[in-house]
């Protein structure tokens, strides 16, 4: 059995806290949140100072921004126990030293009403020992199929271009929704693209997945998109469409 | 039963030769292709030659680059037919004056190799008449659940959302790629994410969905973010990170 505190209760703590619950081999012990709701209130593992937290658990999962991680872990009221955090971006050196070091990083996207499932979500551990890294495998390995030792650096990496396929992927989706609502299209009709392209990448490189004017140079095209989209737009497009065609003009010389 | 000839054999064409072939209620009475392959020389209904095109089909669909719609379609040896093409960047003008014109815009990506189930695919028709557009209508429904009348300003529009969910989406993916690999990271890591980032937004409006650190604003992540980044990359990093940051700027206000 491993025992787990979580502190933090968002997007990441409160799905851990979910996958915990549910599997066989973990307990959660205490969750630690400042704001109290309604779930929270009547369950006494939820504690709201930091001070009330058991120094008895295994591990510490710090699921707070990366620019907080060091303040709440610092004020843990004992030492020498594994803390970590589960940033993509943060080092393993943003815990506190009064503790011993980690990192659980699951690499996914998490939003508060949308369920996840842990089984195929990569978890990316580190710690400064091989017996702490070695717990942190097993943790991942009851939630996940697919735990990874990465180092901080590596991480950093993983980290940038995951916000490429996550983040600035949905911002095209919110760009691209700007553009079909205030023309009164429904923007669901996009939905079997979004989905195939995602699927598509599973089986062919993003090199061998392009289609599109940029791909195939088709300037009258990409003149007429052009002049549809907003100054903002414009400019996401151009670049965009600049940074396929020198892929293509790199390729063909 | 609707008989069909396809003019063109590349991504889009192959695509619909294979669902109408498998379609009860429709027939492919010839397929036009300038380069004939192992797989299309032992099969009579393959032509390369636009004069062997028969003039008993129902709907001639020209599945070829928006540059070539014009002249392909001006060579058909026959007048008065329903000659559509397939485009979502093309007006339906781009036919030729000499049969009817129509379009039939299946609204996905398609590579040779990836199949699709067009049973979700939207088929966006367009035509001069009412018979025309009613017959477009019926041979959508027969491969396809969601078939719409779309003009050709809305097609447009709808043409280039799609270009940034799913051209732009797979440059991301590709600058993606780009930053694992020379780090000699697993692209696959990210497989988990991708497929999230697009489920989400069946559930959640991309408003919604997002997350990461240009919309928290955590500006210590962004810098460490730039720092790992070639120019090129930057160039995109920065002009995302700002266009989902302004967002958050004016609904804050």
């Amino acid at each position: 059995m491993i025992t787990v505190v979580i502190l933090g209760f968002g997007n990441v703590g409160s799905h851990l806290f979910k996958v915990f619950e549910n599997t066989p081999g973990t307990r959660v012990l205490q969750v630690y949140t400042r704001s109290m709701s309604k779930e929270t209130t009547h369950n006494k593992r939820f504690v709201s100072n930091i001070l009330d937290i058991t120094p008895l658990a295994d591990v510490y999962i710090a699921a707070v921004p990366d620019d907080t991680i060091h303040h709440i872990t610092s004020q843990l009221d004992f030492t020498n126990k594994l803390v970590v955090h589960t940033s993509g971006g943060a080092a393993l050196e943003h815990c506190s030293n009064n503790n011993r070091k980690g990192v659980f990083y699951p690499l996914q996207t998490f939003s508060k009403n949308k369920a996840v499932d842990f089984k195929n979500i990569p978890i990316c551990v580190e710690a400064e020992n091989k017996e702490d890294l070695s717990l942190l495998t097993n943790l991942g390995a009851l939630i996940s199929q697919k735990v990874c030792t990465i180092s901080s650096s590596e991480r950093s990496k993983l980290h940038v271009a995951a916000v490429f396929v996550n983040n600035f992927v949905n911002e095209l989706y919110h760009i691209s929704e700007d553009i079909l609502t205030i023309q009164q299209l429904d923007f669901n009709l996009l939905a079997p693209l979004i989905k195939e392209t995602a699927n598509k990448i599973e089986y062919l490189t993003p090199a061998l997945a392009q289609t599109g004017p940029a791909k195939r140079g088709d300037k009258k095209t990409i003149r007429t998109h052009q002049q549809l989209l907003t100054t903002q737009q414009k400019e996401v497009y151009q670049l965009l469409t600049s940074s396929i065609q020198k892929r293509n003009i790199s390729q063909d010389e």
